[in-house]
């Protein structure tokens, strides 16, 4: 069974927590569900971490990478404009991540507007909300197949 | 009728003519085709508008926007870096633009990485290649309803 | 007959439709309109010009330098801070032109408080709303005399 | 009686006295004295204060603040590009300033092009010559009948 | 019964066992011990956490925010400078941070003069050694009665 | 007697005066009272001063140096990010300053983050309001005994 | 027949009409013309345009590049500082071209001092006039045979 | 028996099961296998530890420092160029340290040519390859004897 | 009878009055008395004023300007790097001015290595103590006679 | 008889020796051989040197200045970008320069995009491999007819 | 027999001679002496050039090249970060060359972190003082077996 | 007897042959005879040196050291923006410096206002003729008696 890997960086578990009214009100765990119903439908499975923990969060690349998983979706939060040892993991990595923000970073502060990460990613999605993961889904699908 | 505008910039009428290991072979007129039957499965109607010159494009978001079009998918191609008036007429229009790229723009020059009309759209799509307008749609649409 | 030329750059045609709490209601017929009155009152004619195309704007530049004429007052609008075409274009006519700008760009976004057309012009107005037209007519009337 | 405040920086009361053929024959008590009487004949009172200290810019500021003064025309000169403490003063203040330079700052050099200022100023005249105090006026008093 | 968290940063549990000269005698323990005593004696309670690790910082500041803590006192250490993921945790709690520093930062490296998590907190003290814990505590309890 | 001198820059003297929503109702002169009451409690003397002026805080330093005070706090306001002068002042005196700021010069624009004088003082305060005064009596007077 | 493509960016038709002292009396026509003869002389046609607009000049490079043209000359003027859009025409096109500029452009402002078509075109040649066009002709002519 | 410590940052764990065309086929056991017969036959013990979080790459430090180690070999891979926090405690530390990087990190991209911790190591080793950690403790023996 | 005039900035009246390791024990006084010895012998007056406020150094060049001095000594200390104003009132009087620095300031801080009154000077000298004074004059002379 | 002097730069005399795929298999001998021809076959002379010492180069541009020679080609080579020693012998010798590069400087390095030489030459060449020399010959000659 | 080359730049003919405390007082020939016993030792033989001409360690870059030499130790001291023309040497001969520094120079000013050499060497040894050599060397040796 | 040694860097021999409305009639050769006389008169030696070689110039620095000269007088011209080498040689050598410039650099471009070579010298002199040589002198010899 093919497999997505579903990656989330810190504070991200507070989703649907806080300011709904941002965010909308959806928590990450109906997030992930949402997502996980999507790709069961089309026969694959779901992986996803959550951590607030950037050496976890690159522990977790090399396991994933190690188990033959070939497509991730990651959203580094806070960690994406500052890791290089977060964007060194994707690259060592045999996963072609999509890289997803919820927010619109690119009208946000200007520090947001410089990904670390995004040049070892092949796709960025910013702004989309929730729906970014489920456009990062399909996309990596439709390329699969 | 919905609807939704479609605003390709400089070059892209090229789509599908050239480098199509990297573009693909599909061409810009069946890109926007495949859209519009999407569109039309929802009862959503499209508009589309390619031009090389940027008062055309300019010229194009104020007629839409007088028509009371609402939705638009916007891929400034080269102006998307340097023009501060494309910025200004989606800034000015009531049209909500979802920023659409199709190759990777922040894994490219450096000059590529900064986008000017960014901040006035809602959301930003970089490297899903056509299927980055599919994602739009329907991102629009699901706000939308 | 002594003439004055007003350019107005791009997405100017929308003044008075939109945001009249910024912009106020006049639009840019009602403005050119009263600009005309004064000049006329004191003899001189005033040719107008507004489009969303660069390459117009230096088009009808050259075409007004080539007819004689002296003075002039632009608004390059977004063109203000990203042609070197538009003042390549000043800086070969024979008009002096006083560069007007409705809203007070120095206290908007940073990209706002550079002019690439400054330099080649005489004088620069922000902030002063539509009276800004006005008061570069009287400036450029009082020069003459 | 109404009252518009005139705030003139360092080196100004050298109007006149020095390099006419650039700056005109005109000495500062003449261009205010001008002012006054364009002024006076629409029942307006103005202030008028020059100085090369900083604190006694700032100080008059809150002066004319505590009287009540609502309008202001500043001419910080040097100071424009290197006060902290001046535009701190003017955003204290309950006055509306315009901001004007004699000059054409814009076509100077680099470090003139910056205003501290400016962005806590309603507005910014440049290279109008002592016309831009006119100009000023009239902008001032149009806004507040 | 009020509570007051407090957050030191990497490096910190070292303090009074290394160059007492510069950093005083007193350790980690002793420190917090004092500042305890001087909240229990107004009523209130003191939470204290440090950690080399950034990730951890993060979930106890969510932990505590959960907790319904609304006041905090944080001394981000060499994570001050870099880390964006701990400014957003800041900035998604309930709690208000006043930002210590030991040693004046503001006297140091060029890039300890920076501070990404400052603008999401409501203070920032430098220098004042271990009393700044208690002037913040102090500013904290003050606000709140 | 002991001394501490309190120095405070331009516009400071409009404290409690203007915006008390932001700046609290208490006057400069209130604010001064307050710190000299606890001051005298412990047997220690105030001097204050307050000018717009750069030179005379400048003189006031040397005054205050030559009579042999040694600690005081200073508040430079706008001169703090732009007085090289005033910089030199406090080097060349034999006091030990404090720098206070009562807003959280850190959350505002970004030339506010840079201080000229920080780096001549043994400590610096941004946004504890007029309690930063206290404290950093409190620091000066726990060093002194 | 092989043919050379000229393409001629803004304010460049008014060669010759404007500054002779600085540019040389010959008009563009007359350029062209030159250019025109030698070519023939050695069998080679040559196709010229000239527009202020930036899409007008990139619909003719794919216009040209679709029928068959291998080798240019381009005179960007003011896009050649500012044109991504252009750039990208050229690189998407299968012509080779030379960037000719008649004045010196690395001994004017700084702002002129940056190609962003250079990097695409196979060569650069900078201040020596009207001859230039010659220079990249025989380049072009030398390389092809 | 004296002792060199060896740290291994992030991502390091997966030597030579990457790429050995670029890194060689030695996985990190045996590297590390091979300084420490190195060492032992010189009398002198190895401790090693990597990993891919930066609190515990602190904490090692600490502890090792407290155990009386005196030298010390880092590879901080990505942390190197980015964490204040390491640089802190290497610098708070008794160790003294060699940097050394595998890769030639000086002709990579422009991030990985600053670093943050060398100023606080006593030596940097760039593009030796493996050979570098040898190179690093044979320094610093022959500087410890 | 020939005037020099001499034009001492914030500061330097403390000359030998503190660390005079460092400056001479030579106070202003001193100094400035030696200088008109030497001049003096030479049939030429000196003029002196020192001030910690900018506006009175401004107010002073203006008044000697006006008495027709046409030599000028000056040290702007700390003014040096920030005062355009100084800088205006330089260039707007008729006297031309040596630039004089105790202390050599190209080896001190960044900030004193670029001085804004530099380029509106004649000369500078920097870190020949209080001979910097004395070769100015017989500069000024040498080129006067 | 007019002579022109041709002045190569560090590595140039390897010209043809390495890497004929990229700079052909011309030496430099056979290069200015051919140069020779053309001048001579006009009645122009032909001056060469070639050395890789910075020295050398500036000794030979006053001897050849002193020698009455007014036209001159540079290929400064790596010196273009750091030499301000040629720029100073440029400028201060009577010789009009243009400079040449044999490949496209501006499509390689950022620090070859900048020339310190140019600015003080009357053109720049770059890309036309060996035909950059001819046709700064004919250049020369056809501006000093 | 197998050669491996030795250059050193500028001022390194004083090693040993000034400040022994920081550089030892080994001199340079002592120190080559100690290289060429270790490389006999393999059979490899040791060529040493150094120079403060720049012009003359190209030139000599070239001749070993040609003389077939394959490995190359640099200690381009002061010209390893200004010189261009040394960099296209290096990268012009068939040499590979380890880069090594005496002192630690990414902790010494920052225009010593740069390294315009860098990038066309193999490798960059920083600190080991004259070890540096030696481990090199062994380097070079190692990879050629 | 003792001696000052005056270092002349690139271009410096043409003194007095161009130029000389700027630099005036006075060759290099008349300017060190003066100079030498003013020494002679006092006791004191004149070593003179000029190159266009940076590596003479360093030789020579090197020599003079040896030859335990005290005192010194560079103007490096050109070197002084460019050469850290020469710096390391001043900086190295037992010989006070003061640097000498003809011309007031700080008035010049940009690119002369830095001095790389000024921060190892104990002081500065720009602007003052040939006369610098002359107060440089006196300043040597005060100092030294």
């Amino acid at each position: 069974m093919k497999t997505v890997a579903i990656l989330n960086g810190p504070n991200l578990h507070r989703l649907g927590k806080r300011e709904p009214a941002i965010y909308g009100s959806q928590t990450l765990d109906e997030l992930i569900c949402g997502i996980r119903k999507i790709a069961n439908a089309q026969g694959v499975a779901i992986e996803h971490f959550q951590s607030n923990h950037e050496g976890e969060l690159i522990d977790k690349i090399h396991a994933w990478s190690d188990a033959g998983i070939k497509m991730g979706i990651i959203n580094g939060a806070g960690f994406t404009h500052t890791s290089v040892a977060l964007r060194d993991a994707i690259a060592a990595s045999s996963i072609e991540f999509v890289e997803v923000h919820i927010s619109h970073i690119h009208s946000r502060e200007p520090f947001r507007h410089t990904s670390l990460t995004a040049p070892v990613c092949i796709a960025q999605i910013s702004g989309l909300g929730a729906f970014g993961y489920e456009a990062a889904l399909e996309f990596l699908l439709s390329r699969d197949s």
